[in-house]
C-alpha cells in the first residue's frame, strides 16, 4: 500500500505542501498511522504542472525522508496542481519506473491499493491495452496496466465512465479466476486542470481518503490561521491520511464514490464499475 | 550495444576476470575498443554458479567501473562459471530489471545488439510468451523478451534449435512489418554444465565474438606464462572484445554460427533461424 | 541509532543469519522492537572474512529490507565470521562511505549509537587521529571518527584498552563543552579471529545487546532443534535485539562491560573509559 | 576532470543550456573532446538561483547522460543563473556529497582539475579551514576543500583575493612536500548577482576555459540566429568546452587569469596566487 496527496489552487511553494504540516507526506513515509503499512520507503514520485501542457515528474528510488534532491527541489519549486506519491511496493520492484504517479501525454495517475494477484491477471489485462498504448507501458506494477487500461476505455474523454469500465473489466477478468477481492484502490487523474479523485474497493471496506472542506468556511472558522488566507477559494488538497488533526478540515470521501475538482468547484458521486 | 564475457573451467576469483586483463570488461566499460559504442556505462550484471543449482545475480545501474561493490565482491568470489555483462542501452531505461545477465531457474542469457524497432514489435512478441512464463518477465529489454522466446520455443531441451525458432520467429514478425534487419546479436546461455554462444544477424555483418583457444596449445607455446598452467584444460573464455592483444590466443568465432562448449569440448556449428 | 549483528562459528550461508530467523535483521530494518526508532532504511552494510586476510564488504544507500542484490548474495555467500548493520542515520548524509562496518586493513568496526552533538566536536576529534591514518577516513560519520581514534589509540594491539582511552577522550572534549551524556554505544570489532562487543553510555543507560549463550547447553534444552545440532560449539552471535523468542537463548550483555569472543571461548569484562 | 557551465542572463530553460547544443555538456559526459578524459559520467551537479537568495542543488551519482530526471527538470525549469558540473573523479568516491557545485549559504562553487597528491596534503589544508566553517565540509573531495579555504580566506569579501591566498597556500602547503604542480584549476564561484571564472594551474598549462562574446556584436554577425535575439545584452556563458562551433562565438579565457561578469560588464584580470 502506499500514501498519496493531489493538490489543485494557489501555486505553492511544495515545501509547504511535502515538508512543513505536522503529520506530512515524508513524515508518513516513516510513520504512516491510517496506511496498510506504516512505512512507505519503497521509493516516491512527484509531478507537477507548470512550463508546457504536460506535467514534470520526478521519482526516486530511495526513501522519500532521505532524498535530499526532493528537500532541495521542494524549497524552490512552486506549483499549482501537483501529485505527490510514496511507495510500499506489493512485490513489484523497487525502481524508477514502477514509481507512481504515471504520466501519458499531459495525464497524471496514482493509486494507493493494488489488483489482488496481479501476476496471474496481468496477462489477460495487458492484452486488452490498446495495442496503440502497449508500448508506452513502462515499469510492471499493476497500476500502470490499470491506468492504461482507463486510457484504453477513454480515460482522456470521460474519465469517471472510463475507470468504471476499467474496474469493472478487471472485476471481471479476476472472477473468471475466482478471486474474490479483484481490487482495492484510491486513485487520482488529471489533464492539468480537472482532478479526479476515486474511492472503490471490491470488498467494500476501501483505504481511506480526505479532503479539504471550502477555503471561506475554514476562513471564518480560522480566522486567526495565515495559511487559509493565502490560499485562494479554489484550492483544494485530497489525501490518503489527514496532514494535521485541525477540526473540521478534512472531509472523508465516502465508500464507491469519486469526486471531481475543477475551479473550486468540487462535487462528489457515486461509483460503480461497469462491465461492458 | 554492450560488452559481455562468459567464462567457464577452474574456479577463479572474479578479480582476475573482471579487472586484472590489460583490457578488462571493466576497462571496456569506459573504453571499448570494438563495440558500437566507446562508452558502457549503463548499468552492468554478473552471473554466477555457485552454492546450489540456481546462479547468483549481482546486478547495478551505476557504471561497471565506479561499482565499489563489484570491486569488493571480485576480490572475495571464486566462481567456475561466470557471464558478465556491461550495458549501453538502447533506449530501454536503465533499471537492475533491465540488466543482464538474465535467469530463468538454472539458466542464464545475456546478449549484445538488439532487436530493431523494438516498440513496434514488442506486444506482437510477448503475446508468443508461453502464458505460463509471461508473468516471470520483469524488465523492459528486448533481450528478455528474445530469453522468453527461446524458453517458449524450448531452449531447456534444445538450446540451439530453441534459438533458431526464436530468431526466425522475430525475423517474421518484422519482417511482417517490413524490417529491414530485424536482429543483431550475439548471445550467451548456460544451465550452470553448459555454455552456449551465438553470432548472428540479419544484415550479415555481427557484433564481434571471440574465444580462447586450446589450454594444452597456449601452455606450450607460452612455457612462461603461468595463468595458462593455472587453468585446467577444460577452461574456455568468449568474449565480445579481447582481453588482451596476446598472439594466438583469441580466435574469431563465424558469422551465423554457434559454439558448445562441455567440459572442455567445444565445437562450433552453422547457426540459421528457422521459421516455424 | 541502529540495529547490528556479529556472527563467528561454523560457516553459514547468510541467508541462515540475515533473512530466515523470524524477527530477522532484514525484519528489523523495517520493524525494529527495541530500538530507538523502528525503521532502519538508510542504508546498511555487510563484512565477511573469508578469501584473503582482509574482510569484503558490501554497501547501499537502499534500505535493507529492498535490495535485491543483498538477497542474491545471501543465497550464495557462506562466511564464517559475518558483521552485519542497518543504519538509521542521525543526520549524516545517507551514502556508501556512511554505512558501517568500516574496515582498516584486517579490522571491522560498526556501532549502534551516537556521539552527542558530533558537528561541535568533530574539528577536535578528527585532529586527535594519527595523522598517518587521517586520509583513511572516508566518510563523515561519529562511528568513523570514534574507529580512527580506537586505532590511533592502539585498537590493533590491545582492543579493550583502545576504546577506553577513545572513549575516555570523546568524553573529555565534549566535557570541555559541557555536553552532558558525550556518547552512547555499542559497537563490535574484530581482527578475522577474535570479535569483541562493547556496551556502554555515558548516560548508563545504553542501547540493548544480547549474545547467545553455550552451543552444548542449548543443544540439551532443545534436542529437537536442529540448527543447534548444526553448528559447531565455538559458533556465537551477538545482535542488537534478539532474533526470536526462543526462551534461554539470549543472554544480555550488562551495562558497561565489553565481552571478548574468541574460538568458542567467551568472556565478559567491566568496560570503564580512561581518561590520558 | 570534469566538464563545467556557468550561465548567467535572461531566465533559460535548462533544456536550452544542457540538451540542445549541439556538443552540450550531456553529450560531453560521454563524449568529452577537450578533457583530460573523454568520459564525465561519475556523477554530476546543478545549482541555480531562484526562488529565495540560496540557490537550489539537484545531484546524482548516475552518469548526466541518464538521468531521467535531470532531463525531466530541464525541460520545465528556467533560470537566470545555472551551474552545471559532470565529474570524471580522480580517485575520491562518486557520491552526492562529492558532486559539485558545492554551497554555502549563498555561494556556489565549481572545479575542473586537482590538487596534486591531495591524499598527502588533506589534513594541513583541513587544518587551515576556519573552525567555526569546519563541521559544514561534507563530502570528501580536494574541491570542497580548496571552496572552504577560499571561504575561510574572504571568498565573501572579495573572491579574486581570497582564491589567490587559496591558492598560493595550497602551493606552499604541497612545496613543502616537494610536490611538483601543485593545482590545476579551471573555478567558477558565485554569490548568485556576480560570476567569478578563474584559470590557473601550477604547471602553466591550465584546463580550457571560454567565454561568450558580446551578444551585441553576436546579434550583428548572426542576424538570422533567433538565438541571440532572445537573449539579454547581459546574458553570458562559460564553458570548459564549446558547445558548438559556430565561428567567432568562443573566446578563450588565457592562462592565469580571472573573469568577473555582472549585468552584462565583464573584465579580465591577472591571477597570481598569494602566499601569506
Amino acid at each position: 500500500m502506499c500514501r498519496w496527496l493531489a493538490y489543485t489552487g494557489t501555486p505553492i511553494l511544495l515545501d509547504e505542501l511535502l515538508y512543513k504540516p505536522k503529520h506530512s507526506l515524508i513524515d508518513q513515509s516513516l510513520h504512516s498511522q491510517l496506511g496498510a503499512t506504516t512505512t512507505n520507503g519503497d521509493g516516491f514520485g512527484i509531478g507537477c504542472y507548470g512550463e508546457g501542457d504536460n506535467p514534470a515528474l520526478y521519482k526516486s528510488i530511495l526513501p522519500a525522508w532521505n532524498d535530499r534532491n526532493l528537500h532541495e527541489l521542494a524549497g524552490h519549486i512552486r506549483a499549482r496542481l501537483v501529485f505527490a506519491h510514496i511507495r510500499a511496493s506489493s512485490g513489484t520492484p523497487v525502481q524508477q519506473t514502477n514509481c507512481h504517479p504515471f504520466r501519458h501525454g499531459k495525464w497524471l495517475w496514482m493509486h494507493n491499493g493494488s489488483i489482488a494477484r496481479f501476476q496471474d491477471v496481468k496477462r489477460e489485462l495487458m492484452l486488452a491495452v490498446d495495442p496503440s498504448l502497449y508500448a508506452d507501458i513502462e515499469g510492471s506494477t499493476d497500476t500502470e496496466v490499470f491506468f492504461f487500461l482507463a486510457l484504453t476505455f477513454g480515460l482522456e474523454n470521460n474519465p469517471p465512465a472510463a475507470v468504471e469500465r476499467a474496474v469493472g473489466f478487471i472485476e471481471a477478468v479476476s472472477g473468471k479466476r475466482a478471486i474474490k477481492y479483484p481490487i482495492q484502490m484510491t486513485v487520482a487523474t488529471s489533464d492539468g486542470q480537472t482532478v479526479w479523485v476515486f474511492r472503490y474497493s471490491s470488498v467494500g471496506r476501501s483505504q481511506s481518503l480526505f479532503y479539504t472542506t471550502n477555503m471561506t468556511t475554514l476562513r471564518a472558522q480560522y480566522p486567526d490561521n495565515p495559511i487559509f488566507h493565502e490560499l485562494s477559494d479554489e484550492t483544494r488538497l485530497v489525501v490518503s491520511e489527514p496532514l494535521s488533526d485541525l477540526a473540521g478540515i478534512w472531509k472523508e470521501v465516502p465508500e464507491s464514490s469519486y469526486g471531481v475538482i475543477d475551479r473550486g468547484q468540487d462535487e462528489l458521486k457515486s461509483f460503480t464499475p461497469q462491465q461492458t
